[in-house]
């Protein structure tokens, strides 16, 4: 057993955010929590035993880890650059012409190399990560990601028009690649899988989507792309989709939208009530990305009424749309957003609380990976290590407020240390 | 002459960024900017004589300061919490239990502190800072403020109504301490000095806003104060001012409005065209305050319709009702909330671009406080030693990429040194 001493939070459900000052969190040999214990409870009813360990965080703050739902790893190297364009500009003058450069495989190895260790120093346990459309330097992201220690799916994206020539594959080689970066991650890697990344219906063909449609029966993988994010981009699939009543029709007629599996779509800003009920009923997860959404001026997605609809939600930091791989900067912004959404359309529509974000970070998407992003019993141990000494305050202040401060103010050196399932991936130098 | 040696970025006015790479910026010995040079021209122009300084700050992006046009010391001991509530529940459940505080100035010592510490630490050079209605406290702050080398006004609050009974003075003792603190500011402080600052009109009764007309009139002293923040705040106004047609005319009517000498007004999320007119008539500042205005959910405000018609215009962190102190924060926010402004309220609204936004953080802003905010002949040397090697990048970028990435991405520890007209106030420890 691992035992962590520290004060403790996370939530329970969607409500409930549950505190244990002095509490101790134990972890089982697998890796996940056996219990959450006062003090007092801890010092009468555990006997710590010989190959046990025990770990005093003193008067840091333990809560789980936070799952990013939707990142673009090559996108790294340019995040807080072009954020003065939309969406098609954007793509066409920032992120096809820097993932051109992940042809080549020397430069994909020192730019992924600054991503996974970033990666790995933030307070993201679990991603959903996207690469290009190059096999051998996508494999060297899963590699690294993999020695990162972080928990992760990454696909080498497929497209196959409507990007520059550099970056068009055609359709078979689109799809042996794929088959061979699925079967060689599976293969080489613990903590990575694979999974379906048709970029965007957009451009991706029908031959090419309904092939990745197969595919992804044969392997049984889960499915990432985008869905919904751009007024512009939604007229350009009625024109490259005139069968389809609604975006999502698109993935979901090429058996790509979750049905049966797991599937997440980036953005949703603008889905419509059909594209709506499909996902329910496909249990597909949105991945909401209020940085990428401001930054590329997209809108705002109407977050309080997918979550009263019961939707699957998680955050992604969309990484380089968004221009932060801070998962807390993610749950500031879904409450700025949801906040401006209130004042401004629709003032009926209540707007996130800073817990129901943090809900959204850590359980809400953490669910698309399992039981995962909160310390009830059977759950993973994604366990983050939080030091708030450097805010200030000439008060004290409860654990819930203490976290809060975090959230809004906490800078990177504010995370000492980092468990996923159990194990500790990083730890910072003091 | 003080030589500073670095990388030089600065607005020339609204649109224009320079650069000069591997240049020198020279300080005469008033704290203002001699010339900016190339690394060729200082080598052949100038002659560095006994008695000069030369500091080699290499690779080093040098920017001006920035100006933060509205922030309340006394709330940055809970900026951070209570971001869930709109401005007038936030008054009550927050700001004020907190300011009622500083009645003790013993407290008021241990918050002030740290408040002016992190002020030193931050990008402000100069700023506009609301204190309580604590004579003693907030001579403490000024004399605090003063030491932080921090160039500011500060202003104990007025106010007698509509807040809790601590907090409301009787007029006449309002006007006697109001008295007493600019006396002593001017007597005490340097780099410090006194501003009337009414709370906010509804605040404040009709004989105490002319009373603070007639002491701004015998001390010939700025101005600073909200305005137009949010609709029930305007409601009340329209109640508690029936012989006016807009907010602002509140203060006009008590010449507090800018008629021939400084004044700031908060927010203005919801001017009138008529307010907008007045304002342009009297050459009111707006501090533009976006994280405060989506934090207590307050609006977007039409920055881009106010830069349009010529208004005065800098930026406000607003802390508390904003959480950050960063005025880097600021920018992004300003660029933020124009993009969502935009593409939620008005497509024809061009937002602000990231440069436009800098220019209000520095010039907009700094005009308030003089010839402030640039690298142009004649400006005060306020000037922010940026270093962005922590942000590793696979590429070489432009000086104006590695600026834009700095706004976007740089934590508290970029900054490695700040002058403020030419004196080094701060220096990180390496």
């Amino acid at each position: 057993m691992l035992y962590l001493t520290g004060n403790i939070l996370y939530m329970k459900d969607r409500k409930t955010l549950c505190t244990q000052e002095n509490g101790c969190l134990a972890i089982d040999e697998d890796g996940r929590v056996a219990g959450v214990y006062s003090g007092e409870e801890f010092a009468k009813q555990i006997t710590v035993r010989e190959g046990d360990t025990q770990v005093d965080y003193g008067d840091r703050l333990l809560i789980p880890g936070m799952t990013d739902l939707h990142v673009h790893a090559p996108q790294y190297a340019f995040r807080g650059l072009g954020m003065d364009l939309q969406l098609l500009e954007w793509l066409e003058g920032f992120a096809f012409p820097e993932e051109m450069r992940y042809a080549e495989t020397e430069y994909a190895g020192r730019a992924y190399q600054i991503f996974a260790e970033d990666l790995r120093r933030s307070v993201t346990t679990r991603a959903c990560v996207f690469a290009t459309v190059h096999l051998e330097s996508s494999l060297l992201l899963a590699d690294l990601l993999d020695q990162s220690g972080v928990i992760t799916y990454v696909g080498k994206v497929n497209m196959d028009r409507m990007g520059p020539e550099e970056l068009c594959e055609n359709v078979q080689d689109s799809i042996d690649d794929t088959v061979r970066f699925v079967e060689e991650t599976v293969r080489r890697c613990s903590y990575t899988k694979p999974m379906i990344t048709p970029r965007f219906a957009v451009s991706c063909s029908d031959e090419l989507m309904r092939k990745l449609g197969d595919l992804r029966r044969r392997y049984n993988l889960p499915v990432q792309s985008h869905l919904s994010e751009n007024r512009q981009e939604i007229e350009k699939i009625r024109e490259l989709y005139p069968n389809t009543k609604f975006y999502g029709e698109a993935y979901d007629q090429n058996d790509l939208f979750g049905d049966g599996y797991p599937a997440v779509m980036a953005h949703c800003v603008y889905s419509s009530p059909q594209e709506i009920e499909r996902m329910l009923e496909r249990g597909v997860y949105i991945a909401h990305c209020p940085n990428s959404n401001f930054s590329l001026s997209s809108g705002m997605a109407p977050v309080r009424d997918y979550w009263e609809q019961g939707l699957n939600i998680g955050l992604g930091t969309d990484v380089a749309g968004g221009f932060s791989l801070s998962m807390l900067r993610a749950i500031q912004d879904t409450v700025t957003v949801s906040k401006l959404y209130q004042a401004c359309m629709d003032e009926h529509a209540e707007h996130l609380s800073v817990w129901e974000a943090f809900y959204l970070a850590t359980m809400g998407g953490g669910s698309f990976f399992g039981k995962v992003g909160s310390f009830l019993p059977g759950y993973d141990a994604d366990v983050l290590v939080l030091d708030d000494s450097n805010l200030l305050c000439p008060v004290e202040r409860s654990l819930e407020e203490r976290l809060e401060r975090l959230i809004y103010l906490a800078e990177s050196d504010a995370l000492c240390a980092k468990y996923v399932k159990g194990r500790m991936i990083y730890q910072a130098s003091s």
